[in-house]
């Protein structure tokens, strides 16, 4: 074993000190706060000093049973958990719908089918409008619904919106599917990992019966946490107990919620980073409209380069946005890096998170950028267009 | 919302500047070397800057693939994973055994309880001894094998063996439970959280099937990160990929690994911190001896206060320890603080990590403690034993 190329001096992150605008990564940058306290609480387990009851979400000191209030409270909700990123809060939520049937939209995350398929479901989607918008229209919902009831005899189990996916950063109309899902009974599962933490979200509002959401996504924690917000009536459902009982030894663990592995694991830095960061949270969802702003203005200077156009709805909703780029492609096909010409100048430039290799389409998310950082952005893209003889609007 | 609680000030460590023996956060408490990554990770999804497989295990800046193949190697497996703890890797595991029959010990974490019962399985448990020693007979795998053919008709599908139990800190005989599993040819879940990190361990040389690891409690790593460790045969199975289809999209998941949740959400400080500490823990594990030596001290020490009494074998193997304590016990039916008078005397001597409440039993663990610390700590019982009029020998 090379073990030397694990020492700290090789272990320097590659977009350090460069303007990071990988989608994924925008929402989850630690504020300040958390960064005061990230070597306090870094060792293991470190939020288990005092645990009474066997279960993270029941520690008061640091007050996670509290901030579980908050949060749920937060997003207009009755009760939370904390889960190992929002792919296990979404596992969590399948489980108590084994062997059922969901429907979910088809922007999904891979997750959300994976956390179905775990739990032996069924699955139906909801189409999308295809190219170039790739909208979901509200009313597939009821449609799905009733080819649902058709094929099976009987309505789903359980619906799944995406808010706000991550291929085309669509903003789904969460309020018209949660009133279908309300007038069909059937609960509405409604995964915000791009929106919760970033806008402000409302599950009583929207009819939600569970928020998902995503702390290293947008909650600006470290990875990983989810977030699983419910209602009274569903929480027993979802946060069922344990039943075992050993056969010799006749021990029982009661108190231990079953999918949530008995006690969640996010008992270090994510529960504790997204707790500091959680009064920047509540404050920073109410400036979601010039987020949205800078967004669209970011989309009008993209578009100034020959050919390069937004896919996904217009105008922006969101922040992260797809583009698809006919001319870096064909500048791609001749120059000698190929598709890694441009992950290559725009890092001479500063910037960083287009994927490497990617020039016919490719994703970034301007999320908390400042007008200066963006601009810095738009000209690095322009400045390599014009470099390659591509036109761009003054 | 009070959000001034989670003001950074208002965020101390209970334990900070303290001795914490707590049970489980001696073996999880960073390296320098960690510490000084930590701020340069520490945003959500840090180590997925460079993801062009889609999958954490597979990014190769951070070498986070070369570490799988280290990290399999130093277990003297062949392939490993990152899970979301040692609780979701027993639940991959019982996954590709689902509905079947699971043998385990009697003193097995709930966790691994639970993970069996979240995957429908059967659970049969191999007895202990019983009080004081509470030892597992590696002859009583055999015996339940055939308790369960009896009674089923066939042999159980996988068996597990805690390797250090978390309520008495015994040391089971891996090799020879190891060679049973193999006449029978039933695969071996060996949980390693309570060891592995800290000792040398050696998948086939006690012919375990899975390895089952704790990045927090034993690699020095941020929580929440477990090992899964197997063997070529056994990969496949456990680390199925996903076959679900989308019906109407047509989308599939083919690379992602089902109960992975796709990709293990490990995907920031976790993966990152065990990947620079791993060239010290590699190292610390050759001086194991030392930490059982230093465990063999402190037990005769405490139990030089008079009735104080080690449960569990004898000698320690490792440096968890539960303790019975008679006088301490009696104390607290008369303190003002009742049980808590321990905890809170142990405070002011700067010792920290015995439960809040606790006096009649306890646990404490040493590992890592220098001797110096060692002794301010027996020195701490020994001195809240005399305070209150108990014995204590020369």
């Amino acid at each position: 074993m090379e073990l030397s190329r694990y020492h700290p001096n090789n272990l320097k992150r590659i977009s350090e000190g460069m303007i990071n605008i990988h989608p994924i990564q925008r929402g989850g940058i630690l504020t300040e706060e958390a960064k005061k306290i990230l070597l306090s609480w870094a060792d293991g387990y470190s939020v288990c000093d005092v645990c009474l009851e066997g279960r993270v979400d029941l520690i008061k000191n640091p007050p996670i049973n509290q901030l579980k209030q908050d949060v749920a409270e937060f997003l207009g909700m009755d009760t939370a958990r904390f889960t190992a990123g929002a792919r296990h809060a979404k596992f969590v939520i399948m489980s108590a719908f084994k062997g059922g049937t969901l429907v979910l939209d088809s922007l999904a995350h891979y997750t959300s089918y994976i956390a179905a398929e775990l739990n032996d479901m069924k699955i139906y989607e909801v189409p999308n409008s295809g190219y170039p918008d790739f909208r979901i229209n509200p009313e597939g919902y009821a449609q799905t619904f009733e080819r649902v009831k058709e094929e099976t005899g009987r309505y789903p189990d359980i619906a799944l919106l995406t808010h706000v996916d991550y291929r085309y950063g669509n903003l789904a109309d969460a309020e018209k599917v949660g009133r279908i899902c309300e007038e069909y009974e059937i609960p509405l599962v409604l995964n915000t990992a791009y929106t919760s933490g970033l806008m402000e979200i409302n599950g009583k509002k929207l009819k939600a019966s569970f928020i998902v959401g995503s702390g290293h996504k947008s909650w600006a924690a470290t990875a990983p946490i989810g977030i699983l917000a419910t209602n009274y009536e569903l929480a027993d459902r979802a946060f069922q107990t344990s039943k075992v009982r050993g056969e010799w030894s006749g021990r029982a663990f009661t108190k231990k919620e079953l999918s949530m592995f008995g006690c969640s694991p996010v008992y270090g830095l994510p529960v504790i980073t997204l707790m500091a960061s959680f009064p920047k949270v509540v404050e920073r969802v109410k400036h979601w409209d010039e987020e949205v702003e800078k967004a669209r203005w970011f989309v009008r200077e993209m578009e100034k380069i020959e050919g390069l156009q937004l896919i996904g709805e217009r105008p922006k909703n969101h922040t992260l946005m797809h583009f698809e780029s006919p001319a870096f492609h064909s500048i791609a096909k001749s120059h000698k890096k190929k598709g890694y010409f441009l992950y290559h100048e725009l890092k001479k430039r500063g910037v960083f998170g287009v994927q490497a290799g990617m020039t016919k389409n490719f994703k970034v998310n301007t999320y908390g950028l400042s007008w200066e950082e963006l601009e810095k952005v738009a000209n690095a893209f322009k400045d390599i267009a014009e470099k390659y003889g591509v036109e761009v609007e003054d």
